[in-house]
């Protein structure tokens, strides 16, 4: 069942007030991570929470409790839960969304004021949290305004779980999330769970998403002398820890980067054909994939093995070293104490728990044939799961029938190389399928400068939302 | 001929007085690589040279002229040339010392005021300067003032030549030692140059010196991507930079210290007998290096070649890296531009000239075997020859009597694993021999917190310099 036609042409009607109240969303400088901004992070959520209060939707703010950033203890920004509709005929969707946002300063290199919305001739809309991810929770408050303004009932029941510190951690999200999963909890009787909050493979293809790599981060230290010693005094005297470090590193990963920690590769089952023909079937190049990095520097000129690298595939990244000389010039210092710092992204049947031991293993199997005197410590940083999702569930099959009537196109489906911790928490917390359903592009810039959603991503988008609850509606469980 | 016996009393006699001259040279703040103190670095060298001109030294101020320093174009400090004597019977020797000292702030860790000289009841003169070098020059004062006080002629004519620039590089000095070295310089007529500048081995066995090794630097550049990327997009997509720079730097040295750039090690001859009966009766143990470098991770248990591998032989040190994350915490990161920093201490024959080639030559092709498409950079970012003298020549030999006469000690014969780039540059320019003749221990702890010199060092040292003069009086050449 296709939304109705009058909701179209409603969302094209008020497209320029639905972008005012992008910009009223975007002046508030609701950034997470600034300790002096929490109060712009709490005026948003009160911002929010009046838009939803006012479209008629039940709302309750959680007080999340307290944390220390920069030193300084600082009241966590409210959560915002939301009820409309309770008709236990219709299906129950639960939404997700986060109001806070990135850092941003003029003198990061934008071209114009990140906290004021401008619309380019070329119809972005440039301003921080325009994309990522005020743009999609505004979509939500779009398709509430239709029914509300033409009193017309929602065709299914909505939970709202808005929050304000996905930039920063999710910091008391996981709690709340498995506190209201339980039984007589806020979100009993959710039957899927839909989050717009990653972006279109390109500029072009609308994308159902239905994966998510997880990760495990290590750091790796070398020690041996009481402290840095000089090159001069000590070279070719004692066990440089840097020698040896780097040896260590060196056998982590080969230049077609298969990562060299036996077991941890093999752990992942080949894709069969139908896997694969989703990865053909991507609108998606190398010359993509190289446009977005900057240089022509893909592993494989084989499109669906580069796809497959980022997206299904396990990766190990050799970040940097903690300890050693990086400054600029030249300093002839033995560094006494290094920390190599690399991480593995998981994918099913990958987990922390099942890589980390292969991987501990191995580091300390290869540093005894280093035959060194120096000292080897492993500490994993932090790790989350992978997560994938039935993409052939009724959620993925109402989002594809939404985005077929509304862009006239097959939604790419994508599994992404990063990890969104919160889909995970949904997943196990309520036991339900989980839909990745982006608004943006994927050159919007979410966590950099010129920060843009186009103004046909906002709207169609608005559309492509309504849409997928009255395909939700319509479609058998 | 040993020192008269009045010298050697008068030394004594006169020590507390000393020390007080000490302490006046060392509350002079010439910190050359601060800008802000510039002025008291000019202030010390009108110091040093009133103390010249009144114990008969006719000297005069070099202007050395600007140089630019933390984007400041300042003056710089002028170097001090003195004569006393013109006989042409006797033998000239050139004096070389500097008067400017490393940084020190109490903060940094100082137990005391660093420019304040503080007497320790063990002995201990602590205060920056104290070891490096103001201890040194002031140790030759202290022999200029017996023979001016008693109306004695120098056993030998004397040229000095001290700078305000050794810690910030010894700016403008190459340039003035060349030029008065020629015929018609100031320095015609020197037959021997004696820098009293390094350290004893530990702290009870007085040393010489005939050695430095050199050093080449490089930094190693591999870039690829436009920009940094994010291992959760791209990892596995593409040639990771920090992988290719860590497989490279792996391929330079071994756990052993054996420098793998073909050709390198090679270079050097293997010491004979005699020269390793040298390191044999060197007072320094495996404990002792391992102590100084706080743990016990010395190369191997051989006494002879652990010091030859400080003292004779090359080493290659892996410093860090630049454009890598090098912060705590974990961040997944792909760097886009990383730089590798090592460097290569050298020994006769080895040149920066004749061992750059093929560190270049072996960096290329071990890249090229990495079938990465990222791009790689080679900069040398500067070097310096090694340095050996004849220690069997007379003025080793003058110095070793003068050693044994005033210590009761037969001094070892070292080489030290750094450079002093202003020995090279006498010994080229002037063609004569030059002798590293120390005052202070190993422990001095010259650039570090707590630097100091004991006060045997200082009253002994002194009687060892003016020993060392007679001793060279009456060698024959
Ligand atoms: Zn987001
Ligand atoms: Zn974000
Ligand atoms: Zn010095
Ligand atoms: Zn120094």
């Amino acid at each position: 069942m296709a939304a109705p036609t009058e909701f179209l042409t409603y969302i094209d009607s008020k497209a320029d007030a639905f972008i005012q109240r992008l910009a009223d969303a975007v002046a508030i400088q609701s950034v997470s991570g600034d300790a002096k901004r929490r109060g712009e992070v709490v005026r948003m959520a009160h911002w929010l929470d009046g838009q939803l209060k006012a479209l008629g939707v039940e709302t309750k703010l959680v007080d999340l409790g307290k944390h220390v950033m920069d030193g300084v203890e600082l009241d966590l920004p409210p959560a915002i839960l939301g009820s409309i509709g309770n008709d236990p005929k219709k299906k129950t969707v639960l939404i997700y969304g986060h109001f806070d946002v990135q850092p941003a300063n003029k003198s990061d290199g934008w071209d114009t004021e990140p906290f004021e919305l401008v619309i380019k001739e070329n119809g972005q809309l440039v301003g921080r949290g325009s994309s990522d991810d005020k743009g999609p929770i505004l979509g939500w408050l779009n398709v509430l305004e239709y029914h509300r303004d033409n009193q017309k009932p929602l065709p299914v029941n909505i939970k709202f779980c808005f929050e304000g510190m996905e930039e920063s951690g999710s910091e008391g999200l996981d709690e709340l999330v498995e506190k209201e999963s339980k039984a007589g909890g806020y979100f009993e009787g959710v039957d899927c769970v839909c989050i717009s909050d990653n972006y279109w493979l390109n500029d072009r293809t609308p994308v159902l998403t239905y994966g998510l790599r997880g990760l495990t981060y290590f750091k790796v230290t070398v020690s041996g002398p009481g402290r840095d010693l000089h090159s001069g005094v000590f070279g070719r005297t004692v066990h440089e820890p840097m020698t040896d470090l780097i040896h260590l590193m060196g056998r982590l990963v080969d230049q077609q980067g298969n990562i060299l920690v036996p077991g941890v590769d093999e752990m992942v089952p080949p894709a069969d054909d139908e896997e694969k023909a989703i990865y053909e079937a991507l609108d998606y190049s190398i010359s993509d994939v190289e446009s977005a990095a900057g240089g022509q520097i893909s592993l494989t000129s084989n499109k669906v093995d580069l796809l497959m690298g980022r997206m299904r595939n396990p990766s190990l990244s050799l970040h940097g070293i903690e300890g050693a000389f990086s400054e600029p010039g030249a300093k002839t210092v033995i560094p006494a104490k290094v920390s190599g710092k690399f991480s593995i992204r998981l994918v099913p049947p990958q987990t922390p728990e099942a890589v980390n031991p292969l991987v501990i293993e191995y580091l300390k199997s290869e540093f005894a044939k280093l035959n060194t005197k120096n000292k080897l410590e492993i500490e994993g940083l932090h790790g989350g799961k992978p997560w994938v999702a039935d993409h052939k569930h009724w959620n993925f099959e109402a989002a594809k029938r939404a985005t077929r009537s509304v862009y006239k196109q097959e939604p790419d489906l994508t599994r992404e190389g990063g990890s969104i911790p919160v889909t995970l928490t949904f997943a196990e917390s309520l036991g339900v399928n989980v839909l990745l359903l982006p608004m943006g592009r994927g050159d919007d810039g979410a966590h950099s400068t010129n920060e843009k959603l186009d103004r046909s991503n906002f709207i169609e988008g608005s559309k492509l939302l309504g849409s997928y609850l009255y395909e939700l509606a319509a479609i058998s469980k």
